[in-house]
């Protein structure tokens, strides 16, 4: 089955932790709103259709005549399809409570550029960017990535233990793809204290399932997503 | 197996939505935190033993040689196991979709009076908190809410369709008793536009395998959790 995968066109964001899965997964999908001629009033068309299971927002996956939302949802449903966690009650519960960890702090990565409301531009709240951005820098970030250098201690290579790549190793990658991104000095300083989770960044960046895709038009750039790069919110 | 389940005394929180599912679900619980002469601290100890899957932060359950956590993850195990949601594929992770936008919406709540860091006052952040209340108000909770009134009028009476109550059931419940409480004055203008939800509200609020519990001391008054009732923050 080809899936049919529904995100924003133009940014990363949250449907890149999906992408990362199908990719470094070989699962065949259409990236929906990135074929030729279709527009963002086309993908909320879609998303609103009367169906068993709308979803609340992208991105989402049809399989069949399932509609499955929620990044961690669909990711859930992929792991267990197609073997991208382990298939036991606790390394699949594991693997899925990492994930939401991750979607936590993913949003609040994205909070720190708007601290009040989504649907402002980040110009109209750059006051309180700059409060939140300081207490994400000094006390969320040592956090959570503390959590996850210690998950590694624990676990070796990859987040589900064993020899091979789960999910949540590719939403780690990512969520520290996006970091680097938009907080360069900052992580600078942070890397000396998580050689675990960068070396985790870096295991799954030269995996051979992703290099085609990291290496092509369609992993698309960092920009105005959930990871931004705003000079005066990274310090070292 | 009687479960070990660890959340903060003293605030309902996200550990309540938890509770809800092990009390109508007539499931045996231990609540750990809450036992005579047990401190804050020993719930610090307790979660930073090392254990093959710790968790980032309270509620967490431990089931045998499991530790579970994130507030979805448990839910989707208590649901599997004890029958609180649908049995098959699209049932589970339209279930597990559902409580990950209750999660969403609750994130949301708790950032209106902590628009900055988690770990200052109110009082420090009024003026953000002021902001992003208006736009709580205004956007967010019709949004929000709007989507959920329309899943009921799909599904019916619950929302995994069919004639009982799914754990996500229980959680919108309880999003809806934390929103009626945190903005008395909104909710009562916006009651009149999502009677699906109110009606589940109170069709919940009377099950009877919840009625003990919720009328016993077990069930935590509101007060300086994720919802909170601050006059300045509610309008209709």
């Amino acid at each position: 089955m080809t899936y049919e995968f529904w995100y924003w066109n133009g940014i990363p964001g949250r449907g890149e932790f999906v992408r990362l899965a199908l990719e470094a997964g070989g699962i065949p999908y259409r990236e929906c709103a990135r074929e030729p001629g279709v527009q963002a009033s086309d993908l909320v068309a879609d998303m609103t259709a009367d169906r068993d299971s709308p979803p609340f927002a992208p991105p989402y996956l049809v399989a069949g005549d399932m509609t499955i939302s929620q990044t961690a949802n669909i990711l859930l449903f992929l792991g267990e399809r197609h073997g991208l966690a382990p298939a036991d009650l606790a390394g699949r519960l594991w693997i899925n409570q990492i994930q939401l960890t991750i979607a936590d702090m993913v949003a609040e990565a994205h909070d720190v550029h708007h601290p009040i409301a989504s649907g402002l531009y980040y110009d109209e709240q750059k006051a309180e960017a700059l409060r939140r951005a300081g207490d994400f820098r000094g006390q969320r970030m040592p956090k959570f990535l503390g959590y996850f250098e210690r998950v590694l201690a624990r676990r070796g290579d990859w987040i589900g233990g064993g020899d091979r790549w789960t999910y949540a190793d590719l939403s780690l990658y990512h969520l520290v793809d996006g970091l680097l991104y938009a907080f360069p000095r900052r992580m600078a300083t942070l890397a000396r204290d998580y050689p675990g989770v960068m070396a985790l960044h870096a295991r799954v960046g030269g995996l051979p399932e992703l290099r085609a895709y990291l290496a092509s038009g369609r992993r698309l750039p960092w920009g105005d997503g959930i990871f931004r790069h705003y000079r005066e919110l990274d310090a070292g």
